[in-house]
């Protein structure tokens, strides 16, 4: 068994949520090499400090090029808001590191772009940490639309609403608060939730040719955390398009942090000449599948429990009708992205897939302002 | 098209139910025979001529003996409370009319072998509204099961969850609430609602042999609204009982006004070594459907929306996709009814049919008493 | 009690539900007018013969221009394929009758407003069949939002989804397939379904502003009944749309035929500062209302069974638990027509109110040409 | 922190369930003590070291009671069959050790008083893994209850489905299927599935007074793994009892391992005069709750996603709309238990609150046995 010494960069949620992906691997897969917890980083050096202890990290620092220098750090994982992705990974790749780089890839496709080159350029493995792939219900979905079973897909949609911004006294800005601020966040909730919802959905059904958008901001001025001033907002609180995949399929997205009642309520559904699926966040753990070669009379959605050693990674971990959760996520693309060091075929979305969904974002964020559909750039 | 004359007696809530199923069956089913209104009866002359001139019969009555008398009359609908069922039936039989009785058919199984030999005696046509037989969902559950898809049976459960006499300031007795005062009911939940799971259950999965039941009255007295007294209360509030069917499946069955929370809450579970389905009354249009045989990760429970033209009665009524509800049960028992006189083979579920479940209420209600498993008399 | 006498044109799907509306109407509402029916209308002899036979119509015609001129019919209903309502209720308009017409109202806003100022210039009562106001669910969705609970509104969702011509060998044209007909019927989904979502989101949400839409025709050529050669589809298979409505909130409307696993799936859910509620065809009987002021701990969607008697509608029909259907929206609809004529307070959709959905579906279809936003014209 | 040095005896599911537990609970919960994996002991050396060295255990023993022995031992977790709990507890108590007992605590409630007394003399910390009252939507079901939001309580029903032994090909007895094998497992569900509805329900509603059950074995004869020859079954495939709870309330307890469709179908809902509650583990995130305080026409039953950081045991974990799985259920239970130690007021349920599991399940099998109502020894 070799290690992997991990490096984090970032404290926050996801920073807590990629280190017990770390953690844990091991425990539930067989792999050639274990994550070794070897150093955190932030700013505050207190409050990395208490997150190191917490979690068993070996060192701090508080400067993130000073991590990257460090000779035994094998794996940067880069857990900062969007605006510090490009630059860390480009040092990152600049020293050799392999990269775990949190989502959104970066800013614009222009900085996706640079970063690409720069860790291809290098030859260092990386990934970006599309999760929602590794629910197994949505990893089974991919399975059954890639045997076919689907047949030709007409609709794609999906959706991420959530409510917890509708107050116009919430501040903006700050670290508990930065994706409200345009500049540490680069958007609202298209580079945050619909961001997720097209990773999926590309990986599901193939490109996405050209977009028609509409975005908008309900709340348009905000106190800002760091200025204690009120502030224009400049994110979207609220963003739906319409598209055309590659195939001929039609799409149709919607993400909102104003959907009263809906937490995290991220949904798709595909439709398809033989069959349909679809999925909740909510209730992660089911795949919903009607399939029209059923028995007439027998026709019906399916709620498929995915808890059985026959859905994709359950083998590793309890007997049917367990429910796994959301933080298994994480650990399923720890699994996989040492099985893709092990095997030499890199798990996805390495940055270069991840750039698409960047793409896509632009073409989001342009369509809203220029009301054209838009060319997916590539 | 010959004319079907109906005499009801009783103008209840299932004498417009009732007769709701005669006004509309020939709108939609093509029959030999077409339910003519002809007479109803009560003692209340005002309230009756108010529900005659309402559905348009074309007389009242207000002694039903006078009506069973009438030569004009095919049909006597027998909807007045249960301990009127025998007494009108054994006349009615006698005077030689078809008879269709409200449930459960009697007082007590006596008191329903003396109506069944009635009218085999007088060979006269008669049904029983066990209405919920021909919900198409629970038909075609009928159906799944004779062809043998379930298999062998290991399980049934079935409930009937209402909330309505939770107050204690209820009162019972009279038109209203003759169904809490154990003199015009003959039981509680038990005859009410429980006779409705049983009847379906043993139609689904064949005869009960013996039963060991729990009863409780949580509320002992109410006030009396004919003696406006407070009296004892006689029924039962509540009745569980578990069973064994001849088959070996063991049966499990309870009802309850007391389950905050249903107001109709009327289900049943099927459980078969290669498939197993249920049903909800609150939820009418689905049936619930799980078979082993579909590819082991592609398993799970099917929400079957009930509207096909393939799915039974169906075809007689809108498109795919739009439901049909509570009140189209008694149109499908008229039709079903009417089929039985054209082709001489009696729909069920006929006195002699409904007599079965009359034996199982009977050994329930026993079980109850001796606190011993009982064996359903035959 | 009056009569009101009833012409009806045409005899499909809508011309049962119609009439089944006003045969039922006065068994479950108490009102000064009674529908009678007196003609029915169709050019094959035969065949609207055997409708009104059927239905109990006294007497038929096959000419609509006759209908129109008899003395004895005051109201006439149009259930004609779309490219008739416009000359129909000219005609009928000019005769002096009430009109009742099959939505949507007329193939373009333009033909709409012709068809408003005649039955206005007339003075004749007059209302367009968008039925699904009607189901109680919905109606009380409405009361809900007027009562003011859901606060500002944010989003509006609608589908309306469907997968019955997925095949390519369906044909289009003639009388059982004219909605595949660009000729009768106008266009595809867009005033077939999305009208239905257009009309009942305006009526809870106020007017819609802009849109900006996409359609798609997946089969793109069908074999035409009514010439036997393959022709060009020229109706609209899918149609996705967003919009601004006035009140500022974000429309986002979807209908297809192509979306295999849905029957009827017309859903809806709006979002409020305060609260949310949506709604499902598949099962009419609910609604899903979510209150942001319950406690915090104790938030969550709650299912309502709409069948109580302080329910819209409700008190006439059952008991509580027990479901309405489909057919029950159309009787609802002739009370409220009927309570109209009685208080002289029209029952809406009059022509003038269902002339709003026909300018939205007018600038829906245009912006999926021009790929543009385009302003609602009015 | 103090080190809190586990000795785990059992290396099956269990075994890595709890351990799971152990490895985990102080990256989420801020505690006292640290868990130490400092043994795991089984019969077969090359599995257990396989064990030990999957999840990090410092040494291994192949003889319980040289492991109890051990001086650097806290705390014995007993995860063998259920015939070796008594007599491992019994020496670890006589050995001063802390103890952590797989549920059911015994083979009889005559073994469980042994094992309190001895728990009791020995002055050691004692805990049965009844873990779903972990669950956080069980912990907040009881949290309602003991509130008092659901008034009198009339009903408890609790179901426990599964479908794995159906096939009769299924051998009974060795490592695997031990579950099967009464001589090792003493009863079949009842002490397997319906202790655990029996635990949480008496938590949620307070003691059980007498029981009336009936239990089946439907595959009468199965081969032996250890012997290899066809030997008669011994356990019950299926148990369903009745009851009266302490404070007039009614029991339903029903279950089973020949219920298609259901892998873990573990339920149970409560009726009080104002308020009931139902919970699924196949959505265990998840509570059902109807108030009847809501106002009337938006009464329903509410799904509430229980994500939220003022749920139970939820401000540890992720944010809103995040999923927490089964393991979670042990991570809770080990750090209640530290807590206890903390504290000095021991985590339920200790051995003497199992007991009363015991006693019920004793109950439940003599009744099944004596067709006879059953009091409840104490």
């Amino acid at each position: 068994m070799k290690n992997l010494n991990i490096g984090m960069i970032g404290y926050g949620f996801m920073g807590r949520a990629h280190t017990n992906g770390y953690k844990r691997v091991n425990d539930f897969f067989k792999l050639d090499y274990r994550p070794v917890l070897k150093a955190a980083c932030g700013r505050d050096a207190v409050k990395v400090k208490e997150f190191a202890d917490n979690w068993g990290y070996e060192s701090i620092e508080t400067d993130w090029k000073k991590l990257i220098e460090r000779k035994d750090i094998d794996c940067v994982d880069v857990c900062t808001p969007n605006n510090m992705h490009r630059e860390i990974c480009l040092a990152a790749a600049k020293a050799g590191k392999m990269i775990l780089c949190e989502k959104p890839l970066a800013m614009s496709a222009e900085e996706g772009v640079e970063m690409c080159e720069a860790v291809e350029k290098a030859g260092v493995a990386n990934m970006v940490w599309y999760n929602y792939r590794r629910v197994p219900a949505v990893t089974f979905a991919k399975q059954l639309i890639d045997e076919g079973r689907l047949g030709k897909i007409f609709h794609v949609r999906s959706k991420f609403l959530q409510d917890w911004t509708i107050s116009a006294d919430l501040p903006q800005g700050g670290a508990a608060l930065w994706r409200l601020d345009v500049a540490a966040a680069g958007s609202g909730v298209t580079g945050d939730l619909l961001a997720h919802c097209i990773d999926t959905c590309i990986w599901l059904n193939g490109l996405i040719k050209d977009v028609s958008a509409v975005t908008e901001t309900f709340v348009k001025e905000r106190k800002h955390t760091l200025t204690g001033k009120i502030e224009k907002v400049g994110i979207d609180d609220a963003c739906i398009f319409n598209c055309h995949f590659d195939n001929g399929s039609l799409g149709n997205f919607e993400s909102t942090r104003y959907a009263r009642g809906h937490k995290a309520q991220y949904t798709f559904e595909v439709n398809g000449e033989n069959a349909s699926l679809s999925w909740d966040l909510h209730d992660l753990h089911r795949l919903n599948y009607f399939d029209y070669k059923d028995e007439g009379p027998l026709r019906g959605w399916k709620s498929i429990h995915i808890s059985d050693s026959d859905h994709p990674y359950l083998k590793h971990w309890w007997v049917p009708g367990l429910n796994l959760g959301y933080e298994h996520t994480f650990v399923h693309q720890v699994a996989d992205f040492i099985e893709g060091l092990q095997s030499g075929k890199p798990a996805s979305p390495t940055f270069r897939d991840a750039l698409e969904t960047q793409r896509i974002c632009d073409a989001v964020l342009k369509s809203a302002k220029t009301k054209q559909w838009e060319n997916v750039g590539r």
